[in-house]
Parts: C-alpha cells; sequence; structure tokens
C-alpha cells in the first residue's frame, strides 16, 4: 500500500469513527436494541391511538368534537418527536417490522419521519382552529406521510 | 315485590346506568378492551424509559446532564397523565398484569395514580432548577409512588 492510499484508508476509518460517535449518544439512551424496539413501537401505539380519533371524526365514524380533536391533535404531534432516536445502528434485529432500508439510507428515512412531524405539527395547528374541513385536509395530508414511510420502510 | 321496594331497585338501576354513561366517554375512546391495554402498556414503557434514564444519573450508572434530566422529566411528566383513560371497565383481560383491585377499589387506585403524576410533577419542576441532590430527592420520591402501584395493583 503506498502512503497515499494508507492515508485515505486511514482517513476513511477517522471518518467512520466520528460517525459512530456522533451516533452514539442517540443509541447510548438505550440500554439495549431490544429496548429501543420496544420504545418506537410504544411512541408509535400511543400516537396512532390519538390520530385513529381524529380519523373516527373525520371519516364520519364518531361525531365531530373540536375540543377533543385538538387535544388528540396535540399528543399526536408531541408523540411524533420520540420514536426516531430509537432508530440507532444495531436496532434492526429482533421484533420489528423496521426495513434494512432505513439504515441503507438514512438520510431519506429522516427526510420522511421530519415530513410527519410537519404535517402533524400543521393538523395540531389547524385543530386549534376547530374547522372540521379543515381538520380533514390537514389530516388528510399527515395520514400520507405515515402512508409513505410505512409502504417504504416497514415490513407488512 | 311491594311498589317501595321496586321503586327502590329501579332507582338504583338508573344509578348504575347514570355511572355507566358516565364511564363511557373514557371506554369509548377505544374500539376495543385490548387496544386500551396495549396503548396503557405502551404509554408506561415510554415513560419507562425515560424515568430510567434520569434513574440512570441519579444512581451513578450514568454521568449527570443537567439538560438531559430536565427533557426527560418533561416527558415523564407528559406520559404520566396518559395511561389513566385506559383503565375503564371491562379492560381487565387479556394480556394485562392489571389486577382486579383496580376496579373493585377504584378511588384508591385513582388516587395512587394521581399521587403519581403529583411527584413526576415535582420532579420536573425539580429537574429543570439542576441541582442533582434536589433531583434525587424528587426522583426517590417520584419512584416511591410507582413501586406503591406495582405493588398493590400489578400482578408480577
Amino acid at each position: 500500500m503506498t502512503k497515499k492510499i494508507r492515508g485515505a484508508v486511514s482517513g476513511l476509518a477517522a471518518a467512520a469513527m466520528t460517525a459512530l460517535l456522533a451516533a452514539a449518544p442517540a443509541q447510548a439512551q438505550f440500554a439495549k436494541p431490544e429496548d429501543a424496539v420496544k420504545y418506537r413501537k410504544a411512541s408509535f401505539t400511543v400516537m396512532a391511538q390519538h390520530f385513529g380519533r381524529i380519523g373516527a371524526m373525520v371519516n364520519g365514524r364518531a361525531p365531530f368534537d373540536a375540543k377533543a380533536a385538538a387535544d388528540n391533535a396535540a399528543v399526536v404531534e408531541y408523540m411524533s418527536k420520540l420514536p426516531w432516536a430509537a432508530f440507532g445502528e444495531g436496532t434492526d434485529t429482533g421484533e420489528t417490522k423496521a426495513r434494512p432500508d432505513i439504515w441503507k439510507e438514512n438520510d431519506k428515512f429522516k427526510a420522511a419521519a421530519q415530513k410527519m412531524q410537519d404535517e402533524v405539527a400543521k393538523l395540531n395547528a389547524t385543530a386549534k382552529g376547530g374547522n372540521l374541513d379543515q381538520i380533514k385536509a390537514s389530516f388528510g395530508a399527515a395520514a400520507q406521510t405515515c402512508k409513505a414511510c410505512h409502504d417504504e420502510y416497514r415490513n407488512k
């Protein structure tokens, strides 16, 4: 190996190490990968329950209650921020439907996760206004971001 | 049956019906009892993860980080409000460790749940102050309320 190539390889190793260390804090929050998996599933479960209650009103399965819609949207927005720290490297195993692409194209996954958080924040803002038609539109946009990510990154 | 007894019985039936209707909103939020069970377990899972991170700092298993402690305490307080609506009548079956006493002495259970929320709110207030000794004391008091409720109302 020439000195130049050796230097480049060691540069790459250093870059990989830096990336690993940068990722470490998020991972270190969970004692074991299965804790991260359990946590992210739990946060999605809570979020989905509250999102579903707005869905029931939007789809006419439940009577529209502006306060309930706003309360549920607030919980959805809060919960939407939680799961992502639990998608650290090494949490692709065990009882999870998460596809390997989450880590192969992590920037794309993160952008999709951000898009969901943005739409859910808009839904929360809209829900505070109490107008069912506007809530319907915001709910639909948010639901699309759930579906897009599930189609791409979650096994059936 | 005399008219007087019939009247008393029908009065009891009406009281029972009123109690059922009063309880309905909380139950009606969940389509099925197993949804309520899954939801409350999920909200406890999320809460426990963040509570445990403060515990790690308090017990010296992780370095003290005032901002992280405050961030985690805020999530714990938020999550502490969620599980209770999922303990409606009829949610004592399926994959749950919840003991029947929760519904037999529901006022006592609710008081224990409120005590936890109060202590966790204090922990959150303390954590904002960033003093580890004070956080230790508040964490201990909050942990006691978890334990008290688990000892009384959760199967091993």
